[in-house]
């Protein structure tokens, strides 16, 4: 279910509706009503989704509790009988179609239905020129900067200092967290939706959660989730210039160097060190408590405490050892061309 | 011809005023009146330019539509007849000390000759606080986002995204165009002038073009040109933290993944795919539909439709090759060594 | 001794008072006013410090001066006669608890006693909805752009240009400097303290110094020191993006490209050239007129004049000869291959 905070449904639809907008072809009950989105293994009652996995077959792990699903023809007989599909030939392109259709962000422009005036603690203190949307709590103690625009329906805890020029919508912040200038927290990630028609912006239902005692630099983007969340756990700090992309989940007391970025649904573990300049390939996991030496490059995962380094990463161990044999190769070279 | 919407011409000079200003010594007609600036390739009728070839013989290439061109003692022989010389022995320092005293940029502070109130479609939105300069032009259903500052005579598309924050000037922005938060559109570049008494700012007379339906993450930095322009194409997508230089050209449907750097004067093809983190360096070219590797750091030109990686970057599969091939050879030392 | 523009006492204490907030044991006199901080080298009269050398010995180099010194019962019989003190066993946690107790940094929110209203030139020109703090000194002819944020006690001098959105705190601007868009300068490092209760922020007592003709790009971060200055030298320029880290001194003349990253407490000479995307380590030393080719991660100091590269760097003919070699051995082996 999206969070009623940040997204509303402005309209009522029914699955035969939502397949219309792209011609697909309704295999089950046409008259169930959409009530929000979900990703195929998480979706809930309610929900439409899609599926675009490269094996029809894994079509059987697309959630029965699912009331809908987009997906190719080759799939639609591995979908279970509780879930209606959708046959069309681009499934996540006929998905967002439909999402944006009923499914709308609450911006500061168009804040939907009304979420009240922002709640904000006596104590708390907001800057000049700072924008604060509709529904939006603020605790005891926080700091709001100068020139800071807070979307309507985010949630910030108490003794927060979020500095000025700061940009959030769709988030969520514990207690303690600091935020630097002129971050941006829970913006859309770099998603794309590949179509006939060239690629389209993926449209975004999930949310950014920043735990307790979290620091976050300047000039940091932390991305949203598509349809989960982009978390990054307790006492976890980011230096200046990282980026966090989406639906990345970050554990606790890790420390992430300049310019780090960690890419599209990574998980890390806990107590992880990120050295400066440390990149990430989509989809991997880095285990609890690794250490990164500054530049590395990780394609895959790391397992829990192991020191890597290099591009692409390996074992700081091995790759030093490549290194020095390389550089004792040249220099007896040259010793010996000398001679 | 500068665009008559990010500059204006302040004061009328001929080129006998402006040689003075750096003790510069006429060849031709020192009356002609100069009214704006070029390259030496591309100056048009009215304006001057300065030419700094490594070989005097290249000025042959001057524009001989130039009305004047500072240049070397040793060029100077070469010049096209019909462009008035301005002999000084550091060109583009004297051209530099030319241009603004006759040209400035339009600033919010100040815009120079009225460009009268900014032209806001009806449908379009503009947040709070956001600055909005003289002859700003803004489309139907556009939305300027909390914070936004757009200088003087920029024009904005419709149906465009301008997120908080952002910070815009001398740009020509098309239709369906998303900014997100605090990006930075046409600023100077990082052109410098070397001069006797040390470096000096390059002043700028281009401009940034975003074309239709090109999506810019956040904190992102796309430089206006020096004197032509940079130029981003359709459906062409940043993720957060890219760098884009002055006078870069993109084609469409590129895409340039979170901490991509296209350094100045890059030619890009269209749909060239940018890893994670991959930089260039100045005045290289890359063929349509190339692919570079997260962490690709290219020197030279990239042909179309290869697929390059490493730093210095080489074809993928001869980096690969190299790297396998290193740690082959690593591994059975490390295991002959323990027999 | 604390700068009086950017930092405040709020409160009489002693010795024994700070101590307390430890549980930590006086040795000498309790009842000593501390008045500022300072590092364990450098502190004044009435200044407390802390010294968490690892060999125990080196508390004989606690500047004689210092009023207190945190530190732990192996160093405590090394300490000059004339310092009081401490002993705990987290000596920077026991410090940084105590530092906070009474000296405070001036915030926009909280300025401390009356620092009088900003003396702005008449020929300044401020932007729509800047924020100026009390005390704020700005020079003639600078101008400060709209939604800019110029915290209490900030010093800026003549003809700057600071951009729309620039955040700066604690700092001291030259004359002719320029700030483009969306830079944060003065905000704290990343200088973390570990307690047994996991990590918690340094707090931060230094300035961030922008010498004369300075120019930093856009979307930069220049962190302040913690006891001392991050110092910018004449006429240096950063592109965009580039991260200047807490302590870090910079001299005249150098060029950092974009993504450049210098980190905490380096020191940088006169006249180096940091290629694109060049990170360092902490506490290292580059030499004047150093040349580092872009993608370089420095590990170790840079004799001055010499041209690094690679990562480790190392010099860069060096660097070039290892790779050409590797290139040709896979070279000949593949064509073998084929033979």
């Amino acid at each position: 279910m999206h969070d009623l905070r940040f997204y509303h449904r402005d309209k009522r639809v029914t699955v035969a509706e939502l397949a219309s907008l792209s011609g697909g072809i309704v295999q089950g009950d046409a008259d169930v009503e959409i009530v929000t989105v979900g990703s195929f293994d998480g979706a809930e009652a309610g929900a439409v989704c899609f599926f675009e996995g490269k094996r029809p077959e894994q079509a059987s792990q697309i959630s029965p509790d699912a009331s809908a699903c987009f997906l190719r023809q080759d799939a639609a007989e591995h979908l279970p009988g509780s879930v209606t599909g959708i046959v069309v030939d681009w499934p996540r392109m006929a998905f967002s179609k439909a999402a944006i259709e009923f499914l709308k962000q609450r911006t500061l422009e168009a804040p939907g239905d009304d979420l009240g005036e922002p709640r904000i603690a006596a104590t708390a203190r907001i800057g000049s020129n700072a924008v604060i949307g509709q529904g939006v709590e603020i605790g005891e103690r926080t700091i709001i900067g100068p020139n800071a625009v807070i979307g309507p329906g985010v949630r910030i805890g108490s003794d927060c200092q979020i500095a000025p020029g700061v940009v959030m919508e769709c988030a969520l912040i514990g207690n303690g967290v600091v935020i630097k200038a002129n971050s941006v927290i829970g913006g859309t990630g770099f998603g794309v939706v590949a179509t006939p028609d060239g690629i389209i912006h993926a449209p975004h239902f999930g949310r950014t959660i920043i735990q307790d005692h979290v620091s976050i630099g300047s000039c940091c983007c932390v991305d949203r989730g598509v349809f989960d969340d982009t978390v990054i756990g307790e006492r976890t700090r980011l230096d200046n210039l990282v980026q966090v992309a989406h639906n990345v989940e970050i554990g606790r007391n890790c420390t992430v160097a300049a310019f780090g970025g960690i890419s599209g649904s990574n998980k890390v573990g806990d107590g992880v060190q990120f050295g400066g300049r440390v990149g990430t390939a989509d989809h991997i996991s880095i285990g609890d408590g690794a250490r990164l030496a500054a530049y590395s490059g990780l394609m895959r995962d790391v397992p829990a405490g192991e020191t890597w380094g290099g591009s692409p990463a390996k074992p700081l161990r091995t790759m030093l050892r490549e290194m020095t044999w390389l550089a004792k190769q040249t220099a007896s070279r040259n010793k010996s061309s000398k001679d």
